[in-house]
């Protein structure tokens, strides 16, 4: 197969990681006889330091042109402490995700095995979830009307959501819960919120459209504690955008590290593959950041083409990894200095020899 | 000293948990000389049911005469599941809130030590564990303007706040943090909401005037993950009205049961106590909900007033029936059957005879 990959590295710890993942993609390629061609773009901070622009016109058509979107991750701290910044990193991220209209996020998140004694979580109460978590991302409240008023005394955000934009994340989701162990739970705050009431509405009569599917609801805050309390209650968990973004990183303590999620953003033309975790400024070029964030979000990017043989392999090579404690601090306590070069660097070694990697 | 309290029991589990609460009062005002007298109001769905009104005019007028408020619990399933309702329980919460003026919310998240074992977290990761969770309680995206479109096909809800609704709440946690270890945390989505750059801005421009309070920042998403890998890192955390809710029922899987967490919302004029724990309806009447938050609310209540010896018996007794195992099923391994009332009746006994009280 020929895949033309567009690779967004970003600031922080994503050039770093998105290498490692542009490593493992390459000998996938090589053992498997695809062509991979990769082509960078400028986005975050470091496409503000370089253009003035947090995602510039040359990225977007980079990205449009692709089959498919390699991101890093992107921010810096000097701007985050700033409130007064009118130009932001996180602007390159969500005007990607609104000009390609990815409307679609999907988040793993699985307990392994063999990192179950590395979450803050007790071990009997993780073992075995799986959930994925299907966010909304192109609508509510990240996208809604933003003002300021004129004196600077008054701030407001307008979270909004219409039926079309429900209706297809939520589409999606049920298919994924009737693929799955076929239990679907809507998270919204109904009891508040106008917004979330459309969110039930509309999932309610998506419902009968998929017999197979369970479906309940929890409240926004009520989610926040089950998630920890019996995660493994959830299979599908479906839900907008600003209440994806907050579960999903707090189900990292589930997994162990956020350094270990990765996810898929999709919409009609396009898909673009990320880690969840942020650009952490300040672990940038120790090497110490973990790239199996990234090296799993190019195993979803195979899974999208269908090559999930391909996929495999990269899993196996991450299992491996995990099991044999070649891993970076995070989550190392086994071994010091095991760096994200060395990270990346197994797993692509056991992505040409799987029978035979081990740690050297 | 003689104090007014009006008592909203509410919905669901909400009656039976008060009536502790009020019995750990009377138990109180006895042995300490004070005239207590307790008023009753409607609120909720029970409300909805007698009078069509989830907040009676009466209920608001019971509530501003007294010199304190006693809430239960709000909510229905039956309300919960049907996104159409238009007359709803929460409505009468956030209408006290609202028309009392309750804007600052003060949530403690604290590991008792004699519970540590009943967190779903590892012990090393909680002990210890003390935070105030300051919580703005009448504005943002609960007060902002709702609307549905006619047709049904957009729905939104505005996060709106102003200056001078930020600076009471911030004020009020500066001086908590300078009274306790000078630690303060804003919590905030400043990388995407303009309301949160409000948010940071005002902050930033009252933290000179605490010169003793160390000031950071995080992002509720990165807040949700580092409150449960690394509780201890807080001492008081400020927030907006939902980030609020969502992180402090998250902080209870610390404390190792919602039925234990307690809170105060005062305004200018008007001070309420409440369990941060919904109605349960599902539990309700069963004798098995934990009245300990609502007796906490009631100890949270006395030093509202000055009160501290008195607040320091009821948390005596609680800590005791801790410690003996006197407690509701949810928090229980070692007693079957250990009811609501009978946790009340240890604390009410322990309230009347503190060197005597055992388990009988
Ligand atoms: C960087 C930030 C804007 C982004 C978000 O909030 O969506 C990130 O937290 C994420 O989850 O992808
Ligand atoms: C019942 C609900 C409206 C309420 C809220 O969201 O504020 C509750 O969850 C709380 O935390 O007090």
């Amino acid at each position: 197969m020929k895949l033309n990959i567009a690779v967004l590295p970003g600031d922080g710890i994503g050039p770093e990681v998105t290498a490692q993942a542009v490593k493992a993609l390459k000998a996938i390629a090589m053992e498997f006889n695809h062509v991979f061609t990769f082509q960078n773009g400028l986005v975050g901070a470091i496409a503000i330091d370089k253009t003035d622009n947090p995602l510039p016109e040359e990225t977007i058509n980079i990205c449009k042109k692709a089959d498919a979107i390699l991101f890093g991750a992107i921010g810096d701290t000097k701007y985050d402490i700033d409130p007064n910044a009118k130009i932001r990193p996180e602007q390159g991220l969500l005007g990607i995700r609104k000009k390609l209209d990815l409307h679609t996020n999907i988040r793993p998140i699985i307990a392994y095995d063999d990192l179950l004694t590395k979450s803050s979580l007790k071990i009997k109460q993780i073992k075995d979830t799986n959930i994925l978590i299907y966010r909304e991302l192109t609508g509510g409240i990240y996208f809604g009307e933003k003002k300021l008023s004129e004196d600077g005394n008054t701030a407001s955000d307008i979270c909004q959501y219409s039926r079309h934009e429900i209706e297809r994340v939520a589409h999606a989701a049920f298919q994924a819960a009737e693929a799955r162990k076929g239990k679907l739970t809507l998270v919204d705050k109904a009891n508040v919120l106008e917004s979330s009431r459309l969110w039930r509405r509309v999932v309610q009569e998506l419902e009968p459209q998929y017999p197979k599917v369970t479906l309940d609801y929890l409240f926004i805050d009520n989610a926040a504690m089950e998630l920890i309390i019996n995660p493994r209650q959830f299979d599908v968990i479906l839900t907008e955008n600003m209440f994806g973004d907050i579960l999903s990183e707090e189900a990292s303590v589930i997994v162990g590290s956020i350094g270990l999620l990765a996810s898929t953003s999709i919409g009609e033309k396009h898909a673009m593959f990320e880690p969840i975790h942020g650009a952490y400024t300040k672990s940038a070029n120790k090497g110490i950041a973990n790239p199996i964030a990234s090296i799993l979000s190019a195993a979803m990017l195979l899974d999208h083409f269908g090559l999930y043989d391909e996929a495999a392999r990269i899993r196996e090579g991450v299992d491996k990894s995990l099991k044999l404690h070649i891993t970076t601090p995070d989550l190392n306590t086994k071994y010091d200095n095991i760096s994200t070069t060395k990270v990346g660097d197994f797993i692509e070694d056991f992505i040409h020899n799987p029978d035979e990697t081990n740690l050297n």
